[in-house]
């Protein structure tokens, strides 16, 4: 049986999905009993749509495809929150299905969205808007339903684990390993969705609603990015057995779900240690499964477009088969979610400080103060003026004492030389 | 909705299921809408069921589930291809949904319980069957069908990887690592399923199947298990910058498709390699999605029975909506087993040979005049006798080709010092 779409956006992604289409039509109606139409393309950009072979089934008004009542699914890969939403809800409103790689729309107006979409009795399916190819929207929502999910990491930003591989192995600096990312084509002229975690931080909203049926937008996510990590830090990291990766963490405790992008330092045998350069990977810990790992690439043309592709066959085999919508908003609890003051995790500080006698006893008079534990601390880098690096580990420590330590530290003017760094660390 | 369940088999899987039911009942009412109903338990073993506080619905008789008129979904996890049969056939003839972690009955008479499935217009479901919690089966019947897959390549038994951990981290002898993973449990008394390969095979066989949309049987997997890695040959893969896992690979070439369990050179950088002791991977190429690799643990009770619950709550969800079978079978192809002779691969090969000149000149004359193309070649080991370990690395060959050289070398009597060593490599 025929199924009709009309697909919006033809960059990288959009790109990648024509490709598939023209490549793989004929396998899909073998194997999966269903007959794609690409009925009508639109994009901004002529050339690319020309450029995958696309003719008169070309427009540059996105309301050609959503008014065609011919069209069941609707594909959504312009991104951003303006237009994009406008197609994405003008399609559910029109009774279609929808598909959509937009990390910022879902995280932002996922529940919209969802209401939208039961309203019209469609579906509306997004596995491409985290972690590119790898499978993970669908195994929390399929295979894993039988868990209590506690923990889901994840390195869902390629451009920054690029960076941080290059600055970590290679000794690049900030700028260099940036320079390199924009050069290859991993990093935008402005960088800053990537490097501040902003990209990340919608990424594990998505995922944090999901695997905790609860609800959490983009601006539930504490995001702090790389900008700050030097390579006095991750060459710290790597000497105590850790490597340093920009992690997209939600955690369910007692007190609610925390959700949280930041440099993450993690033990070198972790798994997610050894996913380098663009690379993607996410962990996920349930009650029963225990530890999971999903991997693959992050981003590219082939990879989201899989993962875009194999949602609109999975609609697609929906509509075939005269299947309604089986899952819709999967958000059937209302956890709160615990401020960043209250976070507990463990810490890595560093301060440069004056090297002379009491120096230590003060510091370990603040910390004591403040109730944060320390596990070690650790004299580093050459003594070649009159200050030293030191590293401390703490054991689980609340933020808001350990904000406290650096606050009071930083007022100690003869003490301290520099601005100090913090690393939480994961274990 | 109340959906009825039967449960065949209170071992550990089962255990972990009834444990699941227990403690989740309420969450997959809240969350999924099903309300799961255990109607009846069966086992050889009344003490296992009243310890998970199964009490009068239990029975001895796996008859009193399939004859149960109100049992929609009968849960199979006794293993083995005699009563095991008996249950999945009779439940699925009885017009009951089956949920099984059969991983033999499912590599060997698959193409019958599908077609049993189809008549009766129900579904059955198998995530548990390979690689313990970790979702692989779904996201290739779903996820990932966008894609041409290419290549399978699982370390999908953890007795072997726990074995080959201990034997080349910390250097025991196959002896001492056997020994020891029988005295923490994981592995059998009569170890012969798991160190032959024959695990690995049946599940190989299973992901094939699905991967490449054509029937994979175990008779037609190549099975080689770890009985004759040595130390020797550990120590050489490290030095030359490999792991050795025991890999179920299943490959598609032009010739047609190729399924084997063997043990493999890895290089140390592949994702494959840091995925130690009981832990499972399974690793997948597809033509768009690029390599993605699932990660989790691969047995004990609590991962299989996740994924066990997983399956079991999917047919639910589509019991209470009302939505007949969606995916059967889908092996929609009929692509040609390569025969193991025909492999084009790359080799380690190792000898341990007279200590004298001509030696390598002979032997280069061997690998040359059957066309197996030499790309290093690499002594071995301290001289203390008149033997010196030869140890080769092949470009791509051909097994065959392969088989001769070795044929070929052991004729020397006076070159030939002790069975040679053959590893097959991935890179």
């Amino acid at each position: 049986m025929t199924v009709k779409i009309g697909l919006v956006g033809t960059g990288t992604v959009g790109g990648g999905c024509l490709d598939i289409l023209r490549d793989h039509h004929d396998d899909f109606v073998r194997h999966l009993g269903v007959d794609l139409e690409l009925v009508r393309v639109c994009s901004r950009n002529p050339e690319q749509a020309i450029a995958h072979g696309v003719d008169d089934r070309f427009t540059q008004d996105y309301h050609d495809i959503i008014n065609d009542p011919d069209i069941q699914i609707v594909i959504e890969l312009i991104g951003g929150t303006t237009v994009a939403a406008d197609v994405v809800m003008g399609a559910l409103k029109a009774g279609k299905h929808v598909v959509t790689a937009n990390k910022a729309l879902m995280a932002t107006r996922g529940k919209e969205i969802f209401e939208l979409a039961d309203q019209a009795g469609v579906e509306v399916a997004f596995e491409a808007s985290v972690g590119g190819g790898i499978p993970i929207i669908d195994p929390l929502k399929h295979s894993l339903t039988a868990n209590r999910i506690d923990k889901v990491m994840g390195i869902v930003n390629g451009t920054t684990n690029y960076m941080l591989t290059r600055m970590g192995q290679d000794h690049l600096s900030y700028a260099d390993a940036l320079r390199e990312a924009q050069q290859k084509g991993f990093a935008e002229a402005d960088p800053s969705a990537d490097v501040d975690g902003l990209d990340a931080a919608a990424k594990i909203a998505i995922l944090a609603s999901i695997a905790f049926n609860s609800r959490v937008t983009m601006s539930d996510v504490y995001a702090e990015g790389i900008r700050n990590v030097s390579p006095l830090d991750l060459e710290a990291a790597r000497d105590m057995g850790y490597s340093v990766k920009l992690l997209a963490v939600a955690h369910r405790s007692d007190e609610g779900i925390d959700v949280r992008v930041h440099p993450t330092m993690l033990p070198l045998e972790h798994q997610l240690s050894s996913v380098n350069g663009v690379y993607n990977a996410i962990y996920v810990v349930g009650d029963a499964v225990g530890e999971t790992m999903f991997f693959g690439e992050g981003a590219g043309s082939g990879a989201a477009a899989s993962a875009v592709m194999g949602d609109v066959l999975e609609v697609a085999r929906h509509v075939v088969r005269g299947v309604k919508p089986i899952v819709g908003c999967t958000c059937t609890d209302s956890l709160p979610i615990v401020p960043m003051e209250n976070l507990k995790t463990k810490y890595y500080i560093r301060f440069t400080v004056a090297d002379r006698c009491g120096v230590l006893a003060t510091m370990a008079g603040v910390f004591a103060k403040h109730n944060v534990s320390v596990r070690s601390v650790i004299q580093r880098g050459k003594k070649q003026t009159e200050s030293v690096n030191l590293a401390y580990m703490t054991h689980t420590a609340r933020e808001s004492d350990v904000r406290d330590v650096i606050d009071e530290i930083k007022q100690l003017d003869d003490v301290l030389y520099a601005e100090p760094s913090l690393i939480r660390v994961e274990d």
